[in-house]
């Protein structure tokens, strides 16, 4: 049953062929399909030179065409073919040049010959052409047209931001990137999980806390975000997942906070632990998205990062074969089941408080056995010990770590006992 | 040397063929032995009917006669034999029935055919007759006679304490049950150590701390006693231990506190680690008995159970092997020990402090060796280091602990920098 | 390289002849050679029979001769070839005894028959002569001349100190021992150290710390001293080390203070980390030095202790094997680099605190790579890494243990971020 993973893959697919970068008209076209499924977005744009905190918005950039031509009028590459092609914010170049000329401005992934790499170059001017190694090493002497008809104009960056809200004016937070050009776990993924959890979030019938979700480009993106809202999200935030790499079937990752013992933390962690067979827990060492702005000191917002396989552990990341076959249906089921069953750990997870001394008497409110026999106790496991550790102290999280039940049980269990009257909170 | 063991030992085997419940005459009877050791012990009797906490003392239950007998008038079971073939707390019956009906009230053990199971179904009406599985499967269509000759009537329940008075209002509290049937580990011995413990403390020259004793109902007798008293506990017990299953020759086990950080977890690990070869520490998530109503929220008592092989643990519990084969005298003895130990690191648990800067000159005390020479230093190591932590921060238990030297090692060395006035505390 | 270490070596050597004890000429000789390096020590003498917290310097004891001669007149051991021949501390002797007479007063060694123990009553009037366990068994039945030619006369304890001021009263203390005759590391290693760890803080162009170096006989000496300074030590000290037996090339180690959780504990800790292949942590428990009283309670200095192999764990240990071939140019040239370190950790242990809220941008200050691909990041590990956590809260040792960068690294990266006005602190 994949059914939500199969509608997040064919959004992540409509998003794969856009060429993005951190400005421009890619992140506009993405932003609009986006758009399409939740509808009160809110597109922002902000102006080139715009300074946001250490950084200044840089011009914008767009491209429409980008190529090598041998002598023959053969293409050697086309960003037609694959956006790949052009290093990012390459400058517009139209020269003849001679192959020793031409190598200074190829990249290539050595170690991986037969892909493509992805590069940029956004803070200095520069150009560039990324091919696979065993192609460069094919190129013949000749002479050669590199072509790249590109434009760096002063214009926007592009962000896109929507806020659910709840009963309460405290946050959770989400927050994922669209500035890869065709790039399909990093990173047509995250924002393809982002709006899918959006709209089941809009379809809860009752949300305690008030949902914000971020779409902007890493980094200068993220941190022109924060220069706008870092001080009503630190007072409201209490919990952010940045999302990436969400859609491969590998194991489940996390990045820690910077301290790694936020709500974030231990809510992610403890879904992982019931729920996911096999995952790996990063320390904030290890980090390298957006949660190192979220995470910045005086930022200080309760951010980890939620992946499938992490960014910069899988072969593919960051070159052509990170493409759509590398993403799937269940992988993206997957990542939805873990981050609504976060969610909704989240918004179960208060502190609740036995309403009577000693341990209640279960048995008549048809809670507990009637017989009493050697190893009936452990069928009543659960609720006996929850009743033990809802003293006021530990909010749900906490109790499901320390007694070894999944916070789902912990749920039911907790509604149960409301019904009978026995827990408050 | 089991001459404690030996006692506490034929104490148990008096109280073996009685026929207890959660109230009755089983219980008196018990209490009434117990009281020949300790004649302060004062008996309380709660009426049925009375409200505690959430629950309410149940009518009370005696018992003459119970079997089941084929058409030729043997008797198939008869609860003279094994008070185990009869339900705790079931209602009278007398009534002629096929082997297909009377399979109905028939419960055993089929994981151990050749045992009879313990039950009750205290709370609701009901009636059974246990035997083991092998005469289940031998019994022949036939008619049979099933009766039970019981009662259910407005009484009581029992209960028995005692204090023994000491220099401080502040307690140590023991608790054990007499609630069960011929059973001998669970639960003939708990009552039994606890009488001799008791002996033992009030034989003590001088007594730092108030001793409380309670010998209730599981579960009902404890809750009764806890509604009634947990107002002056909750101010003045500092350490609490349940006894449970303590006189078979196994390894030793705890059940700790519900967070496992109290003065009695701390003395009841400390005297484990360093007189026991074998010990197993349960988290509270193990609990069983009744340290789940002390430590109960909001009742909050330091409690821990102690035990050799824990309740739940050893195939014999609950059933009718669990019988004076499996206890002995060797059982008893270290389970005394133990327990003794633990009250003395209680009561010498001062946090010292050194009156001196610097180390003080223990030669000229004859506390030292005047020839210094290689390797001379470890001789005197517990005494130079137990000078090193005694800064007042430390409490007896704590030195211990850290330092690698049992209580009772640390005591004598207390007394000699006592009498060189080398300490205060 | 080991040219400070050759020097150290060449200081020990010049200290070893000489027969110290915890009084007498023997210290006072070393101190004169001591302050040949540096000039600016002060030495100071107790007199005999002052009162120091529970002791009472003793006499002085000076010693020119002493033999035992066979009736030939051969001497079987004579003080002038070592002077471990002489128990420290001996009264005069003169007299003439038969075999059996003469072995009360002979110590030996037996699990290591080749050696002279080294022993001393200080507190006890006693006599005695150190031999091999091989010389005592050889020894003939014959009539033997037993000389001592001692003096134990009212004089008085000497020390020397040094201290080398810093902008603050804060200290980082150091502590050695003069008081040991003809020992090689145990103990002309750790004054010699001292010197040349004092003669490189002097040079330093700036000092942010005070320094304190203390030559004291061990236990009486150390006591003596904090008996006058204690007070202003307690309001200064910030961090303490214990040098000995720092002279052999085995693994490093070192002994914590009392709860292993001070400023020397975590500086020296982070040290041998980084830079030692092998090293042992000992706890307090393990102690054995002057490290005692600076530790002792209402004492409470951070004091650890710092050796190579640790005093009492190598077979030398206290005896005549302990000579200067156990010592090395190498030994001393490691221990003085982990001390060097150790003190540039501690000068440079500043809170340091971003100025920028988000990521600074680095790539325009030239400080990243201005193309971004795949590891990349790596490269810029421990900026990225340091700035992460310059938030306030975590000094440079706590930031290097947490990154995994020694302090050494790290003192690099905060310079060029001072440089750029992007951390302050």
């Amino acid at each position: 049953m994949v059914i939500q993973g199969k509608q997040i893959y064919d959004l992540a697919a409509r998003l794969f062929p856009i060429c993005r970068s951190i400005t421009g008209s890619g992140v506009r076209q993405t932003l609009e399909i986006l758009k399409q499924h939740i509808s009160q977005m809110k597109i922002t744009e902000v102006p080139s030179g715009t300074k946001v905190f250490d950084w200044e918005v840089p011009r914008e950039w767009n491209i429409s065409e980008g190529y090598i031509e041998n002598s023959s009028g053969e293409r050697v590459i086309d960003f037609k073919e694959n956006n790949l092609h052009i290093m990012g914010y390459s400058v517009p170049v139209d020269a003849y040049v001679q192959l020793e000329e031409l190598k200074k401005h190829i990249y290539t992934e050595p170690a991986q010959p037969t892909v493509i790499p992805y590069l940029t170059s956004y803070y200095k001017e520069n150009f560039g052409f990324c091919m696979s190694e065993n192609q460069k090493n094919n190129l013949q002497e000749d002479t050669y047209h590199m072509v790249i008809k590109s434009e760096l104009k002063q214009g926007s960056l592009t962000y896109g931001e929507l806020v659910i809200p709840g009963e309460s004016k405290e946050e959770i937070f989400f927050s994922t990137y669209i500035c890869h050009p065709s790039m399909a776990n990093n990173e047509c993924s995250g924002p393809a999980l982002a709006v899918y959890l959006a709209e089941w979030i809009s379809g809860l019938t009752s949300r305690r806390y008030t949902y914000r979700f971020v779409f902007v480009p890493e980094t200068i993106g993220s941190i022109a975000y924060l220069s706008r809202h870092w001080k009503e999200m630190k007072n409201n935030v209490i919990a952010g997942f940045n999302l990436s790499c969400v859609g491969d079937n590998d194991h489940y990752s996390m990045v820690e906070s910077r301290y790694g013992d936020t709500l974030s933390d231990r809510a992610l962690k403890n879904v992982l632990r019931y729920h996911c067979e096999e995952f790996m827990v990063y320390p904030f060492l290890k980090r390298g998205s957006d949660e190192r702005q979220y995470n910045a000191p005086g930022i200080d917002l309760p951010v980890v990062s939620f992946c499938r396989t992490k960014y910069g552990e899988y072969p593919q990341y960051h070159t052509s074969a990170d493409n759509m076959d590398y993403i799937s249906p269940e992988g993206f089921q997957g990542s939805y089941e873990v981050m609504t069953k976060v969610i909704r750990a989240l918004e179960c997870n208060r502190k609740y408080k036995v309403k009577v001394l000693c341990e209640p008497q279960l048995g008549k409110r048809g809670l507990y056995p009637t017989v009493s026999r050697k190893g009936q106790y452990d069928k009543v496991y659960g609720i006996t010990t929850f009743l033990a550790y809802v003293d006021g102290k530990n909010d749900m999280i906490a109790i499901s770590d320390r007694i070894g039940y999944p916070v789902d049980m912990l749920i039911d269990i907790a509604e149960k006992l409301m019904e009978n009257d026995l827990i408050s909170g």
